[in-house]
This record gives structure tokens, C-alpha cells and sequence, in this order.
């Protein structure tokens, strides 16, 4: 499948590779240190790192030849996943916490809590649904161009916004 | 699992569930527009939408009668998961389209291409890894809290960074 969201999701489209990728994110290389935290089979656990490497986002390293024993560093790419990680803890704060947060990202001066929210870094707006919208890329298939082109898009749920309200307000909004 | 990452994989970790929530933000909302897009056999597909109705992300609405047939709304949970999408789609046009982008995020005034990033609605800075750091929250687990104090938070992969670098650059980087 050609759409990004659907090729990111090949890559990591699956709880247990992207608990790993957590799990690397906060500094976790060895394999005893995720199976520690997971609480996950060990064949599993080697598939899924297996796996990470093999679509770039952890680099093995062997850091013990006796007895053998590898570690694994994040890549450029897997360190850039945490822009998903981000999103996916504020939503899950935000919607499935009503005990309140078990986990959270704070500013490391100042340990103020921080309220993660996408801007497009050219124009410093906020992305929001009726300030952008999706477009086929130049290397767009037929389906994509048909999924963009015969579904509302740039419309909310509902349909309750009009085409003409389109990029009208352009308020500070979480996406 | 307190994790809010675990959480929220807990109600969308699964490929299906997130590229009909793809669907769905693109304005689809009946049963055989997301079946056409996704090519999902049918019995896969009711199935998934119950789980996102029971999860608070989808609402059911009976639109006809004779035949019976429902549609499925976002709810604002739902609506908020766009982040997500959009955090997962700018990684994986960053990293998986050597051929260039299928789907582009754009500005809906000017036609440009978005370029998402987080940042901290409260200070406007970027979310970054020397900027910012996970703590655990009121309601964090001995497991949590035990994952957070010892790992090494904070610090770049490889270890690269020692932690008096700690926030000291807070330059624009795209998480």
C-alpha cells in the first residue's frame, strides 16, 4: 500500500515493536532490559528486534563475544519515531487516563508539564483539520488519488463544516 | 498496562483499526466505503468497527432502516487521534518514500506542504529529547516508575550525550 500511514504501520504496525521502540527511546539497549520491562517470550522478543532492524530503525551491535551478546541502537529513523510516541502518549493521557497521568513528558528546565501539540514548522500554524488537508504526491497511486479525491476531505465529522469554511479559522487548536 | 503508549495500542494497536480511523478522518463513515478502501473482508471489518465503538472513537448511527445500515462517526476521541496520523505520516514520508510522497499534508489557504512538528503549546518550543524528559505522573505504577528511574532518560542513542547536556540545545529539530 502506497499511503505512508499504511507503509509507516508495515514497519512498526504492531503493539509489541512499538512498546521496543519505546522502550529504546528511553535508553534501553540490551536484550535482558526489554525483556525486563515487557515481560515479553523471548522468541518473540528476538523476531520483533529482528524486524526492527531489518527496516532500519535499530542497528545491532555486538558489545560481548564470550559469552555472544548484542545490543541495539536506535537509527536516525527510529530516534524520529518518537514524534509518533509523543502524539500517541498525549492522546493516551488525554482520552484514557481518568485516574490521571502514569507517565509524563515535562520540559527538562523547568519540569513544567508539556502539552504536545503539531505546527507546521514553516508557518508556525497549528495543524488543524480545517487549516490543512490531505493531497495526492507526486507519487500517488489511482487509489490514492481516488481515495482523496471521492472522500470530504478538509471536512469534520459529520460533514457539519461546509468546503467554504475551509482554512477559515486558524485558532491555536491540539490538530 | 499503565503505559499510556500501551493504552492507547490497547484501543488502536492494530493495523486495521488505525487505517479506518485514517478513513474515517478523510470524511468516510459507512460500512462500504472503508470496506472498498481497504480491501477488508467483511467479517474483519464489522468487527473492527465494533471494537472502535466500544473503545469511544466511533459512533453508530442507524441512517437507514430498510435496508438496515449504520454509519460510523467520530467521536471526539477519535478526532483527536489525527496527531497520530499525521505524526505517522510525516515519518513515514520522511523515511519509507525514496520515490517521493504519495500523500502530502498542505496548507488549505495556500496549497503549501505542511512540515509537522511538535511542540509545547505553552512555551511554543519544539518537543526535542535534550529539551524534554518522561517523569512519572500521579498515578504511575511501581512498574512505571521503576522503567522511568532506571533507564537512561534523557540521553541521545549510544549514550552519546551525558546528562549535563541536558537541555542546553533547544534548537528547532522536528522532535
Amino acid at each position: 500500500m502506497p499511503c505512508p500511514v499504511a507503509r509507516s504501520l508495515e514497519r512498526v504496525g504492531e503493539w509489541w515493536s512499538i512498546l521496543i521502540l519505546r522502550d529504546a527511546l528511553h535508553g534501553m539497549t540490551r536484550f535482558d532490559q526489554f525483556q525486563k520491562s515487557l515481560g515479553i517470550a523471548p522468541n518473540m522478543l528476538a523476531r520483533r528486534l529482528s524486524a526492527l532492524v531489518a527496516a532500519g530503525l535499530l542497528e545491532r551491535h555486538r558489545y560481548s563475544d564470550h559469552p555472544p551478546r548484542d545490543e541495539y541502537q536506535l537509527t536516525a529513523r527510529g530516534r524520529d519515531f518518537r514524534m509518533v510516541l509523543v502524539a500517541l502518549l498525549t492522546w493516551g493521557n488525554r482520552h484514557f487516563a481518568p485516574e490521571g497521568a502514569s507517565v509524563l513528558l515535562v520540559d527538562a528546565e523547568t519540569g513544567a508539564p508539556a502539552d504536545p501539540i503539531l505546527v507546521d514548522r514553516r508557518t508556525e500554524q497549528p495543524i488543524t483539520e480545517t487549516g490543512h488537508r490531505y493531497v495526492a504526491g507526486p507519487a500517488a497511486s489511482a487509489r490514492v488519488h481516488k481515495r482523496l479525491g471521492s472522500t470530504r476531505r478538509g471536512r469534520g465529522v459529520g460533514g457539519h463544516k461546509p468546503p467554504a469554511q475551509r482554512g477559515a479559522s486558524r485558532q491555536r487548536r491540539s490538530s
